[in-house]
């Protein structure tokens, strides 16, 4: 089945646009997790299992894992979720952007040694740089249109061809690279303006949605301004507000109370 | 000693501009390395020992690691130079680019857990993205300028603000990011009159120059271009023409006709 197909599925099996981002920084993990074997796995593996009917993705950063030479423990956290809860697609967030030939070996990378079903992708180098990951048909490629961050106007919304450069990136990754039907965008959280001005030219592709909650996005405007007609469309991600909503023992049934909260913000505003 | 402090006597002690760069592919081993362990560490100390009085750098592409699963050999790679070649620096290739409290992870994965001297940086997110990088004042941050690839023109040749993008963060990059005196540049070999553009508005900034030999970029208008008043100012890159110059047992000799020659070939320009 193809990201898309599995996306669809559990978008309505869950009835949630939320994406659970797993950013497992030891230096917050609660004092019994931390100096054990595998702790990350094992902090991961209580998150997951505390939210898995809750979300429509789960997305593992790649910094946090290869900050701590902790490439082990995200493939068994992979394993874990594609064993347990094959329904939910796994995002491998880790924004690759190289020329061809290299691009090839970060499509491996995401694909065939992590086995996920899709990944984020930096766009400056042009489409023969996403054109390996595009091949993966049944895979899912999130290209970068409009970051979450402050540093994201520096460039991305620099005006080109008389339309800010995200603009210009969504028009060419719905017009030119979506020959495979597999295109993503990843559309922040924090400029609900902007989020409607990408959907109005990019039909129904889906968004990746990262800046709620710690990095401040509200709710309310994202979702009116970014879900498609049949109330879908997002892949709503949070991280540090879901998994480090505590910082003792019970952070993973935090971690469910706040991804109930976030799913039915969500829903408040989806039909 | 810093990044730029190791590059200027490197470029002087071994009359130097050439950077092999290590893009190990399994594929194109000699047979004689093929299903050996450790394949890729045996290959890359080869083309090391024969090369290293011929380089002002080694350039490993993170990719052709990852894709094998092969960060400990990449480990060994780097130990082994630091070893036995210190004064070589060494630029792990990796184009990371993520939000702030990302990007300090991918910090660390460069500057702590592979402690190299510097690292390839994407900037489509902007500065909060870059700047991690950046306060590690003793390394080297080289931002993605002009690529070499045929899709570069995508996004970086667009006009913006009457100069293309390209030049914007060429400017940007010069003017606010290089507080710490540690920024580079990427600039393919394959645009030399973009080069001297880039040249003319970021003063002595090193360029790292990808393209030349199996990319196609000539010598001659690339060395004119780029160079700094002293013959210096660039880092020219090669890969598969100098890895690949033999798919025998003589690959490690082979690469360093090849790394030689292209030495020789740059020294003709650089006065």
């Amino acid at each position: 089945m193809s990201f898309i197909e599995k996306l669809n599925n559990i978008w309505e099996e869950n009835d949630s646009l939320v994406c659970v981002g797993l950013d497992p920084d030891m230096d917050r993990f609660p004092a019994s997790l931390r100096n054990v074997p595998d702790a990350i796995f094992k902090f991961n593996k209580e998150i997951i299992d505390a939210t898995h009917d809750l979300v429509c993705a789960f997305k593992p950063q790649i910094a946090y894992f290869s900050a701590e030479s902790a490439e082990a423990q995200l493939e068994k956290t992979i394993q874990y979720i594609q064993s347990e809860y094959p329904k939910i697609p796994i995002i491998l967030d880790s924004k690759r952007g190289d020329i061809g030939s290299t691009a090839e070996k970060y499509a491996v990378e995401a694909f065939e040694r992590y086995k996920v079903d899709a990944v984020t992708v930096n766009p400056y180098l042009g489409f023969d740089s996403a054109e390996p990951f595009l091949n993966y048909k049944e895979k899912g490629t999130i290209l970068l249109c409009r970051t979450s961050n402050s540093g994201a106007n520096d460039f991305q919304d620099l005006e080109v061809d008389g339309m800010p450069l995200y603009i210009k990136v969504a028009s060419l990754v719905s017009d030119k690279w979506n020959y495979n039907n597999n295109c993503l965008l990843v559309v922040g959280a924090t400029w609900p303006s902007q989020m409607s001005e990408v959907r109005s030219i990019v039909g129904d592709m889906p968004f990746l949605v990262p800046g709620v909650g710690a990095q401040g996005g509200d709710i309310e405007p994202l979702v009116k301004a970014g879900k498609t007609e049949n109330g879908t469309g997002l892949i709503i991600s949070s991280s540090r507000g879901v998994i480090y909503a505590s910082d003792g023992d019970d952070f993973a049934s935090k971690a469910r109370e706040a991804t109930l909260k976030l799913r039915s913000d969500i829903n408040l505003y989806r039909k």
